[in-house]
């Protein structure tokens, strides 16, 4: 494995070579080291990255050697750092396959979600000897850890979904920023990262809540929080005594999280509901989407067949290739009683009820499709990435959610009106062709998903600038201090001014023992006194 | 008085000639409405309007006929629409100078505030009296909110602390932005903005206190507060019957200001503690600021002569005019002592102790000298404005706070390291010197000095750029209901939850009293049947 200093060095001469830069950009670009997160988060940190390293930084990835989604290519001037890990990638798919058919048999809700974790206990025990693995072979490697040192990074840019980062990033002293989708109930966010959340009008992440709550779904939300930080909390244990362990010193995993200079959140205004956030958190949501490049010849012509009524878009998404044949006849004959044309990522066998308006794709060029002056309409499962495309083009959705946050996804999108939700379990033909028919024909639904456009697209700086800008920031000054709240250094009844409570209780208290005993003793003293004065 | 719509009409087919505009670019342009605060306020939304103007947009001041600064020139292609109010310029000046006064015989502290407040009542009833003639002879003449109506403004600008704008755009139905440098302990921006603003780690404006607090100060903080709050309920009260009269219906003064659609504040965490705040919040401070121009001749000469040493300037802002003799005699001893030039704004009799370094001047291009390479110091009574220009070319200060926020504000520069405050009443010729000498020669001052600097001038965008992006989105987009947070449907109940932390403990209670009375049954049933059964 070559040195990253001498890497680094190279790339730099490479650099010098390939973009004709001049000396002194040369000089001002600095070292940037990534812990991504693999599948859909990839795709995100990809796209900061490759920005990165346009911007004349040279880009390290740190990752293990199974991966499913991350991956050198030659178009990425970017160097990895693959760790060994003894867990083999189709063990890793059995796995994540596993969790997709729990989650698809057993959608958690607020009130069953403690029953779910317990089912999941064995396969989170998985993950997380997994990221264990990884944070030890990292860490504990000193020639690798002494290397690192001399690469000279500036920064360290981590999804902390992987934990761990923050390790190796006190370790080499260097300051560390977070990009982020959410974490559930906002737990690490708002423990870690001091974020403040009302629970009145700030609904739990996956709780499908909005922020326009009856009395009803409001307790439900407090009960959302309660128990996913509850979760979360037993979860985190196990990581505060290898956090400790590792640093040498009592600390917890939340206290060392805290330390992130910027928290860039991969969400913007249009797609969450307004609340309150802090000067150090970013919300950069959809800074992958781009305008949309032109399609290949043959499904340019597929598009352009379907006339004035346009054409339908479907994909569930990277993770799920097949469907069981009951439910894809059930779809296709869905899609044969609609006028469009609908262009559907779908690998498996070719439904018998298909109609001759219907084309299926190994792969789609999604955002070019959702970006079509065509496109009336997009079937999602409902993953951010998806859902941002089709914000930033202005197109109507229908939501058939499968797991994870999808289904919290959906309800952002229902509750702003750019979207209709279909339950992918219980579905029949006829809800899905309601749905569609819905958002393609009533027309609340597009005016809906162009005003999430409009506000997307008219912000003071793109998403990406503002990702990018907030990473040079904490190269530039080692840090943003200046942004991080004095909150992070009051214990928790310091936080609520509960020992201000209390003293100003006691002082009320006391004060009116202080005037009952006055009242006593003078009742006493003259009542009493003038009573026996009268007597004598 | 000419037509609005005439002077917009005449003042676009100038614009069209003057700059050389196409007609797209004048037909994209819009009509803004502003209602500004005299004083030092009014040189803010300055800024803001002569960018406006810049920006082909046709800007309209509504403002009484008495004001102090506010006023046309003809550099500034702006119309001004003068109300006729009863009040002379030197009776308001002579109500300003008396509040000065009475500020700075009686500092108010969280503990004095009361008796201060209650001291001001008469010169608060009269600015009272004079903003609801101001607003009475705009809201009531309906010619004049004809004309208005007819102008086609696409949003109003207020400065709130004059009251009004808000009835006023909700009469022409259009929307309005806020530019506000902060309400005593942030009420407005708490109750009617729904900012959060957590007691512990968020001082109260002007409490002088800082993010980090003792627990004493802790307590001072929440009084602070109560207080604050207390008072500006029982000022709102008035104000509430007045707008419910005025749009007839009952309303609140509070949920009218409630409807701005953006607060744009006049800080920045340069100067700002960190705190939590909401999407439609944008801290625009400093927005005033720019680089140094070069100094009149004989000023540059003067500042040259310093040599090494360098030049301390010194201004108490336009608001104070004369010192007591004793008072510049005492000051002027001081700079005779140290070896830099000082240059002094100052207007009354030169004093008998003045040293050969020290000069004099009716007027000083503040921003000039502070921008200059040989200012070492900037002594300052400590206003928004003058704070901002030190920050943004990096001078260390020492604070000499006279009234109003001036104390608040010195205190954030002595938190974040970059002055030493001087009592003005109790100072010394030694303390000044002692003062002046440490924010000389002591690193430190100039190194976080610069430390601000930096900070204010690395934004992803400029203040001013960020303050006109938001006043051309609600322009644009006719408002900005996306950034606001769904608080404002609460009431004061729901929203701290109390409803369902009152329905769990319901629950709780109710609970505990069932399985109280069934192991009471129990054992009334069990043991009590039991012993008989015994017995039998």
């Amino acid at each position: 494995m070559a040195s990253i200093v001498d890497i680094t060095m190279a790339k730099k001469f490479v650099q010098l070579l390939v973009f004709n830069l001049t000396l002194t950009e040369i000089v001002l670009s600095g070292n940037v080291l990534i812990w991504p997160t693999d599948g859909s988060h990839w795709l995100n940190i990809k796209v900061i990255l490759e920005e990165l390293t346009q911007r004349n930084h040279s880009v390290t990835v740190l990752t293990s050697s199974t991966t499913l989604f991350i991956s050198s290519s030659p178009d990425l001037l970017v160097d990895f750092e693959e760790i060994p890990v003894s867990v083999n990638k189709s063990y890793l798919e059995s796995l994540i396959e596993h969790m997709i058919i729990m989650w698809m048999d057993h959608k958690p809700t607020p009130l069953t979600l403690w029953a779910f974790y317990k089912e999941l206990g064995k396969l989170l025990e998985a993950f997380f000897l997994i990221n264990v693995q990884l944070c030890d072979r990292v860490i504990n490697n000193l020639t690798l850890m002494a290397r690192l040192q001399r690469g000279g990074f500036d920064v360290l840019v981590a999804d902390p979904v992987t934990l761990c980062s923050e390790l190796l990033a006190l370790k080499l002293g260097i300051p560390f920023v977070y990009t982020l989708r959410f974490s559930p109930a906002s737990t690490v966010e708002r423990h870690c990262g001091k974020i403040p959340a009302p629970v009145s009008y700030v609904p739990a992440a996956l709780s499908e809540l909005t922020d326009r709550m009856t009395f009803g779904e409001r307790v439900k939300n407090i009960f959302s929080y309660f128990l996913q930080d509850y979760i979360f909390h037993s979860h985190w244990r196990e990581w505060d005594s290898y956090y400790s362990k590792t640093l040498g010193r009592p600390t917890t995993l939340c206290e060392t999280m805290s330390k992130a200079e910027i928290w860039l959140i991969r969400t913007y205004w249009d797609f969450e509901f307004p609340r309150p956030y802090l000067p150090n958190f970013e919300f950069v949501g959809g800074l992958h989407c781009k305008p949309a490049k032109p399609l290949p010849p043959e499904m340019e012509e597929f598009v352009q067949s379907s006339g004035e009524d346009g054409v339908v878009v479907f994909s569930l998404g990277s993770m799920v290739k097949n469907l069981t044949e009951e439910k894809a006849n059930l779809i296709a004959s869905a899609f044969a009683q609609i006028p469009q044309k609908v262009l559907w990522r779908y690998k498996g066998k070719e439904p018998a009820t298909i109609g001759p308006n219907t084309r299926l794709f190994d792969w789609i060029p999604q955002n070019d499709l959702l970006g079509h002056p065509k496109t009336k309409a997009f079937i999602t499962h409902g993953g951010t990435n998806g859902i941002y495309e089709a914000i930033y083009h202005g197109v109507p959705m229908v939501g058939v959610p499968l797991f994870g946050d999808q289904y919290d996804n959906v309800a952002h999108m229902k509750a702003k009106g750019a979207a209709v939700e279909v339950n992918m379990y219980t579905m029949t033909s006829a809800d899905l062709l309601g749905a569609l028919r819905a958002v393609i024909n009533d027309p609340s639904y597009k005016e809906n998903a162009m005003r999430l456009s409009r506000i997307h697209r008219d912000q003071p700086m793109k998403p990406l600038d503002r990702a990018v800008f907030w990473v040079e920031f904490v190269m530039r000054h080692k840090g943003a201090n200046h942004l991080r709240v004095a909150a992070h250094d009051l214990s928790w009844f310091q936080y609520h001014s509960l020992d201000v409570i209390g003293f100003l209780l006691a002082c009320v208290i006391t004060a009116m023992l202080l005037v009952t005993k006055c009242c006593l003793f003078s009742y006493h003293k003259f009542i009493k006194t003038g009573k026996s004065i009268k007597r004598d």
